[in-house]
């Protein structure tokens, strides 16, 4: 059964296009409409049958509209919110961004007689982007973290939470500083360090042969590190904050990791990798 | 065609079982001898068919072998390895051992005489141990380090590249201090910064839901700091030197990202992100 008339996906990147996919697959909504600056993803999301059809112009686009998932990036998320709040401050709206303190705030401050509007966070990204990567089955099996904002409905939480259940996720609610502070740790510091790992080796990477002592292990650890800079230098900005927290507690750690080393503790060593190892066995 | 009489596989742990599967699979040795300090351990690879037999005595274990592979920890390898210089300096034998820079000057230093040693580095790791985690495919496309040691003739390295290659690896020939300056980029930095992502986190696991905010990116960046204490607190000691370089630069390119969130310079932060993300798509 259709929840919605005609659900707007705004950013057909690898989130939006895999929700529109969903959406379709599931039959969620009778039309799907898809915003995007760029013709030519447009046209793919058309041609993918993602969505079934689309404008390029934002302000036109939520006229029509009774959902509107916002899945560009965080500043642009933000602007759209924006517009949504001059122009049709009822509408029904979530975003997928990655951190949830600004816009919560934003929606805050920008919708002065009240809002239809939570956070939510699909624990579901991936390096790669772009609607060619998305698919209909992103979402099943992944936690959504939803961040209610104040002054909001519970029927607008529990439509929106009912939705993502609907695609398959499962969801947790979190308020958007506790939740910005647990993905500094969870996800916004193991990207850093994974382009730095790489950035690191790099120096090393003209060295004949190099490449042949690659195995698994840097493999998997700066997976990430292929991940998109627009993207992430908005992420890593958007929660400078809790990241910049999050590096010095880093350097702590390194620093007392580097000081067993240089006095070749064995003992430390080894009860600081076990207590690790005994930690990251139950994740 | 059996590449040797009797083996003997010193160690019995994921590399070793694995290894001795792999003969067996083949066929490349008549016999398969283990040795292991754990009665429990050389019962259970025995039951398992890794091995025909085994010792509890190395000096007693190296009797009767023409090729032993040194499948312990790096610190007990080195001294199997000197029980091998005062007892039959002609055996012909390598190790698997993350690190070769000890062992190879080790040799050298050891075996006046010479020696028929080589050292190997099978980039075939995993944060799983144990001889019930072997498999006889575990070196299947994967890549050998082979590092040559002074003095070691021809007939050695092509030998043991033999019987790498017989078991599906392919082999790449580096000196050590190569190896070990190179795998403290692209291995022993990597665990060391998995466990450190680990460690940083469990300050913050307590907190309701922490962990629905784990998604992908963390578990990948943090499989390996499920590995095994008493090898890594090993290798990092063995490695001393190169891994402390190696945090200095990283030290360093962490300082640099860490001014530009700072300084809110996004363009720096997009050029640093997208150069990198360029080169691990090309790994």
């Amino acid at each position: 059964m259709s929840m919605f008339e005609n659900i707007g996906i705004a950013g057909l990147g690898l989130l939006g296009g895999s929700i529109a996919l969903s959406v379709k697959e599931l039959g969620l909504s009778k039309r799907i409409s898809g915003f995007t600056r760029s013709p030519k993803t447009l046209e793919r999301a058309i041609s993918l049958g993602a969505v079934d059809d689309g404008l390029l112009n934002f302000e036109e686009f939520i006229k029509d509209v009774d959902f509107v998932v916002l899945s560009a990036p965080i500043s642009a998320n933000i602007e759209l919110a924006r517009i949504i709040g001059r122009q049709k401050p009822s509408l029904l709206f979530t975003d997928v961004g990655s951190t949830k303190k600004e816009i919560v705030k934003m929606v805050e401050d920008f919708f002065p007689s009240g809002h239809r509007f939570v956070g939510s966070h699909p624990m579901a990204g991936s390096e790669k982007k772009g609607i060619d990567q998305a698919n209909p089955f992103l979402f099943k099996g992944k936690t959504v973290i939803i961040t209610p904002v104040s002054n909001c409905s519970p029927s607008t939480i529990e439509t929106i939470e009912d939705f993502w259940r609907k695609i398959g996720a499962r969801t947790v609610r979190m308020d958007a500083d506790t939740h910005d502070d647990l993905c500094a740790y969870t996800s916004h510091l193991p990207h850093l360090v994974a382009f730095l790992l790489v950035s690191v080796f790099s120096e090393k990477m003209d060295k004949p042969n190099a490449s042949a002592c690659i195995g698994a292990g840097f493999r998997d650890t700066t997976r990430i590190a292929a991940s998109d800079q627009e993207i992430w230098s908005e992420i890593f900005l958007s929660n400078s904050e809790n990241i910049l927290n999050a590096i010095e507690k880093f350097k702590e750690h390194l620093n007392k990791i580097e000081d067993m080393i240089e006095k070749k503790d064995a003992q430390s060593l080894k009860n600081m990798i076990e207590k690790i190892r005994k930690i990251r066995s139950t994740i």
